[in-house]
């Protein structure tokens, strides 16, 4: 009956239901899942072990590739089974009990997780839960929408679930490219200088007889509701168009710029549909979650080549590509997380990295993660990865949040993601903020000058001022730095005038 | 009478004095200068240029390796020489300047400012001084005991300054290895896969018409006095000893760990003293500036083999070297700090980076640079090339400073140079918190168990449990988060009751 899907035939006899494979996982495991940015993700095995937690005690460790879908996590949350979780997330229920303490979050690079496994810098996992499209011949695995870490975290454990999702199109075979670096004091350059290069298998090869269990399932992929464009986006978008206009006149970038980065959400998202107005082509993406812009430029003749570990898309964008997929098949790949956001890649690659900030300061020093100095949101997922690493590192954001009670352009953000080091270009629907080759009080004039909401310049110009008689290489008034942060905690807005 | 030192004969009617070559600067150029750790720097045209600028307006923009010897940096700024300042510096009277804003610091990742001049994010040098023990028959130059930026400075540089300094020893010639990045699109991954390797040429291959002029001196190199170890630093090198000896037990760490590298300064350098009376053998080195310690390792036979971009030495230690060259020289080599510190390197060979932290706070942020949160101190060096690409990120200081007016562990530090992503072990001599794989509320917990002094312990555990009451992923107090920076600023102790 599956014959086409499970091609190595003695593997029929592993099929079981949900509930006979969870069993498999045991209270204080470690477990690996598939899934990044809410695709290729595990769907039944979570739910069975929901299930389960219900009649005997049951944590475990999770360990995926980055953020599932379904509200999975907040559901495995809800039920208590997550003694700590990593490396990143999305989940309001899961969010909760992060801030709460109740789960212990690790909030990691996304290219690192499998590099902490081999270092044994956290565990090995007892048991890894695939999303697959189909099993070969050889018993190899095809994985689904994403690769993130399941190539690695099926190899690494003892056993496998492989969850056979028959809702996913077939074509997704041949989109994968494996390449697992080799273990040190070994290890060789990833051969990668291309973009649209080839430098692994199609599919995971682990050793059949580690396979304990397949579950079929035919869960539709999850959509990613997508925020339309907006007047702010759209300005963001122009400014970023005029720099790289400006960019390509000068020399500094080619016609076609650099391989493009883009993080996941809607202000990235919507920038990048920005450029389908523009005048660049052949394009080309070395990113980690392919959105509906990627597919958006592809469609307009601006985009030449996609390279990610996940496809996520909202649910029309979804349903249009998925269906019409051997029209961009040969222009795609997905790549494990530790290739897609490699340093040695990123940097060799000359990467424009496009990340969305929560907020940022005086002096360009990004906060990506942290509420209030406090709270996580997400995670710093593979932001760091790109940012370090790129020829140019860009941060987009709205001035303002909260009807204009929180602005993003702050005194001294309350957490610190990415350093003033690593930061070259800053973008608010007011301006955009050149900040290459400045010191920190140049940094700090150009980001007053070009990005911080009318309503906040002249307390953020005062702030500057009054900081810069007292000197430093990078002047701040120490007992007020965090001063908005605190006024937004106790009056709600972050001027206590209003 | 200079024909061994300079062997292209053509270019012997190019020796003039230090004044005249100094002459080719011009006001407003952008000038690269060799020197790295105070090794292998410009010596004659600095000073040179110190006694121009009295007579007429003068002001230029400095691009070195990294930080100058004698003095040179602050002689220059207090002559109102320089504008622009990048990417390192050590020097009182320079740090002054900088932070009383009369001079722009661009306070750089080493590894980075090559690819930024190549990008066009700061300018590329008018004009290169670089130190040279001699050049060859093709006109290429051989630097001395430095490589740092000078390879790609004098490449990119439209002229070149020669300083051939006649009292460096000859047999620094054959110990460099010059590898240069391709440009993009076109770059390639850099061979490099052994810390014995070596990739390049032993001579910075330029075009000798560029050659403007050659200054002759005979200036020692500048010693760079280390304190002695003491009783704190043997601790922490116990602490870490200790921790490397389980690593191995466990199976973590092969016998010879893994290439080590070393930060600059007494601390790092009493510790890595500390290896000579280890178990450990077969040590190799991937770092930036060899300092004593690397030869006090060399002669007790635990040393294998040290890759650095500089050699700075003690004037003990430089005289005794330096005069046994031939007995290091096979086990040796210097690169340039792009490939010395380079992303792709550090994360393929996995090297274990030891700097030294200023403060570090409750859940592992590093501040390395900052005084009180805005002061300059040096710059940030290589330790973030080094730390964000690890395979063990570890970070040493003494938990006081300043008679225990000054706890190095914070609730916040005043500045965030390494986030928590990136900081797997932190020591102090009162012990060693090992972070990896711990949430925040965790890795604060290890931090007060092991880190902290005693005198600061109970204020640290009383901020950490108020914070935790509040909530968050990072639980923190905004209203005193910065309050022991504000207590030292204000009554010169961090602890208001003293």
């Amino acid at each position: 009956m599956y014959s086409e899907r499970i091609r190595l035939a003695s593997l029929h006899d592993r099929i079981m239901s949900a509930a006979q494979a969870a069993a498999l996982i045991e209270d204080g495991m470690t477990v690996g899942m598939s899934g990044f940015g809410g695709a290729g993700d595990a769907k039944a095995i979570p739910l069975a072990l929901v299930e389960r937690a219900e009649g005997a005690p049951l944590r475990i460790n999770l360990i995926t590739g980055a953020s599932l879908g379904r509200g999975l996590d907040g559901l495995m949350a809800e039920a208590g089974l997550l003694a700590r979780r990593m490396p990143f997330q999305g989940d309001p229920l899961l969010r909760r009990a992060i801030n709460a303490g109740d789960v212990m979050f690790i909030d990691q690079h996304l290219s690192e997780v499998v590099e902490q496994i081999r270092d044994g810098h956290i565990p090995t996992p007892d048991i890894a839960v695939i999303e697959a499209v189909a099993i070969t011949e050889q018993g190899h695995i095809v994985p689904t929408s994403s690769v993130g870490n399941s190539a690695s975290l099926a190899l690494m454990a003892r056993q496998v679930i492989v969850e056979l999702n028959l809702g996913c199109n077939p074509l997704l075979e041949g989109l994968h490219d494996i390449h697992i670096p080799e273990d040190r004091p070994d290890r060789q350059p990833i051969p990668l200088v291309r973009v649209d290069e080839r430098i692994g298998t199609p599919a995971i090869e682990i050793d059949p007889a580690k396979i304990a269990a397949i579950v079929i399932c035919d869960t539709p992929e999850t959509a990613y509701p997508m925020l339309p464009p907006d007047n702010e986006t759209q300005a963001i978008a122009n400014h970023l168009i005029g720099f790289f206009e400006r960019e390509v006149a000068s020399g500094r970038l080619a016609g076609n710029l650099a391989p493009l980065q883009v993080g996941v959400g809607s202000i990235a998202n919507a920038v990048m549909h920005g450029l389908i107005e523009s005048s660049f082509s052949d394009l080309t993406l070395y990113s980690e979650v392919l959105q509906d812009s990627a597919f958006a430029l592809f469609d307009a003749g601006r985009l030449g080549f996609a390279s990610g570990c996940s496809i996520t898309l909202s649910e029309d964008c979804g349903r249009r590509v998925f269906a019409d997929l051997g029209k961009y098949r040969d222009r795609l790949v997905l790549r494990p997380q530790e290739i897609s956001n490699h340093p040695e890649v990123a940097r060799r690659l000359g990467i424009i990295g496009i990340n969305t900030a929560l907020e940022f300061d005086l002096y360009g020093n990004v906060n990506s993660t942290h509420v209030g100095g406090t709270r996580m949101m997400n995670g710093i997922g593979g932001s760091g990865d790109f940012t370090r690493n790129a020829r140019l590192a860009i941060f987009v954001t709205k001035s303002v949040a909260k009807d204009g009670a929180i602005s993003s352009v702050v005194p001294m953000v309350g957490h610190v993601d990415h350093t003033e080091h690593d930061v070259d270009i800053l973008v608010t629907e007011q301006g955009l903020a050149d900040l290459r080759g400045l010191a920190p009080r140049e940094r700090a004039r150009a980001i007053i000058d070009n990005c911080v909401h009318p309503d906040y310049r002249a307390a953020l110009e005062d702030y500057f001022a009054r900081a810069c008689e007292r000197g430093g290489q990078t002047p701040h008034l120490l007992g007020e730095a965090l001063s908005w942060h605190l006024n937004l905690e106790e009056r709600g807005h972050m001027l206590k005038a209003g």
